[in-house]
């Protein structure tokens, strides 16, 4: 059987049919959100959109809905800062594959902001697309009751992308190439660049929806799982796969000696602690019940994705 | 008499003193609310800290403090968002000054953050400023009755942050370099680059006072003026000045045939222009009486300034 037929067979088709809906959900909270392409100046706009309209899977804002869902929230509700969340994420990615950076000319199968509108827009755009996250999740969800809401998840996410967080796992990211790799750094890394921002999109989704406390504390070990899980699937994929299949420059990882956890441990047994992990993350959910489903579904698809 | 003299005399010592007491008050809340240079990752806090302490003049933050207590309100309140809009400010110079932007290798007297620490950093540390100073918006002042007061500075300040406002302005003046200059787009520039955040810093301040729409339409008359006449000065002492004196490299605008006041009408007429500009301010505060004094005095001293 093909890679791809692998895929298909392990993917529920109904599940698949589901993503693409939630897809769909997110891109038109997307439009609703972003200043129109119309609007002058239309440079800055027209790169804001190419980017998180470059066909990314939405991770982020999908955790946030469903872990919304999941205790009672509507999408509704959710949906501003499920799409605070994936322009957080666009903007992280313009930022890391500036030259200065990553220095990636290929992201999504298509060339890098900076590739298509130059370095000087490419780095006003990821500060647009920061800057109107904050605007959405300080007016979103309106209503002066869901105040103290608002600001809960303002300071979530500040806190998720800030020096203890996304911006402080790009420094060490940076700071680690070429030097010898440790369990702890490839660790404090993961946990910091990626994992802080998706833990952030489903404590987010949870408060939101006005989980209690302890359903907040459950849900964030299924986050901080299928965070890491994520992770190092990508890291694996950044080795095994093709860049056409990939969307970006494949290898990369390698050639520039990051800390990833297929570079300490191999892709094998790399594979293995993500499968751990979904199922470390499908059991912190089990209490949920039923209404873990999707959820549960996320995680699996995060281990068996092929890109 | 020399420069130095005429400026002295000029200057009011008293408000010397408060000015400088002023800088001291917010410099301590700046050094409250950045994360320590201490805390890991080391790098990207000193880089915060490096260009947020570089000997700025703390217009901004001290504007705040002064609209907010011409309408009653107290400094404590307001130091918060003070030293926000001056991470907001700082950040906003880092990138700017970028070789991808304006390609500048002196701010303020000193190497620009990117010579300094590399680019990689440098546009991380602008990042983590924004990022911060929203994070403390949504914080502070603390107080769940305070929490509708400090969503609408968030607003507010993310508004005038964005393509609408200052990057808007970035945009704008990246692409006048070398068209043709009209009055109309050197206002557009200005209003948006520098001008947003001026009138948001005021605006902020009176809110946090709880100020009366009233109250916040006229401090907004001021600081539209005194905006417009802050920028027509920096411009004109672009041109006037030396690098030293300036701290940063002089007549760089007319090599790089940017968009200016003084590029349009020469530096005699921007001066004209500037004087009037501040005599608006002063008057439209006329009504708050003897309460807006340092007001009145920080729109002498945009004008009167030689660096």
């Amino acid at each position: 059987m093909s890679e791809e037929k692998i895929q298909a067979a392990a993917m529920d088709a109904e599940f698949s049919a589901h993503l693409e809906q939630e897809k769909r959900f997110v891109d038109l909270g997307l439009r609703r959100y972003l200043p129109s392409e119309e609007l002058p100046p239309h440079t800055i706009h027209k790169a804001m959109h190419y980017s998180v309209f470059a066909g990314g899977k939405r991770l982020r804002p999908i955790l946030l809905l469903s872990a919304g869902r999941t205790v009672g929230g509507e999408a509704e509700r959710l949906l501003p800062a499920a799409c605070a969340v994936e322009m957080i994420h666009t903007y992280s990615l313009v930022h890391d594959d500036l030259p200065a950076l990553d220095n990636d000319d290929l992201r999504r199968g298509r060339p890098t902001s900076h590739r298509v509108f130059g370095e000087a827009m490419a780095i006003l755009a990821g500060d647009a697309l920061l800057t109107r996250a904050f605007e959405i999740l300080a007016h979103f969800p309106e209503g002066t009751e869901l105040a103290p809401i608002r600001l809960r998840v303002l300071q979530m996410l500040a806190a998720a992308c800030g020096t203890g967080g996304m911006i402080g796992g790009q420094v060490a990211d940076l700071e680690s190439e070429g030097l010898p790799v440790s369990e702890e750094l490839v660790r404090a890394i993961h946990d910091s660049k990626t994992g802080a921002l998706i833990r952030a999109s489903v404590q987010a989704g949870a408060v939101l929806a006005a989980a209690s406390d302890e359903q907040i504390a459950i849900l964030d070990r299924y986050a901080r799982a299928v965070g890491l899980a994520f992770q190092i699937m990508d890291d694996v994929l950044d080795i095994v796969e093709s860049s056409t299949a990939l969307g970006k420059t494949a290898g990369k990882d390698t050639q520039q000696r990051k800390a990833t956890w297929p570079a300490m441990w191999g892709v094998d047994a790399s594979r293995c602690k993500a499968r751990e992990l979904v199922d470390e993350a499908v059991s912190a959910i089990a209490v949920f019940g039923p209404e873990a489903r999707r959820l549960r579904q996320i995680a699996e698809f995060v281990c068996e994705r092929h890109r």
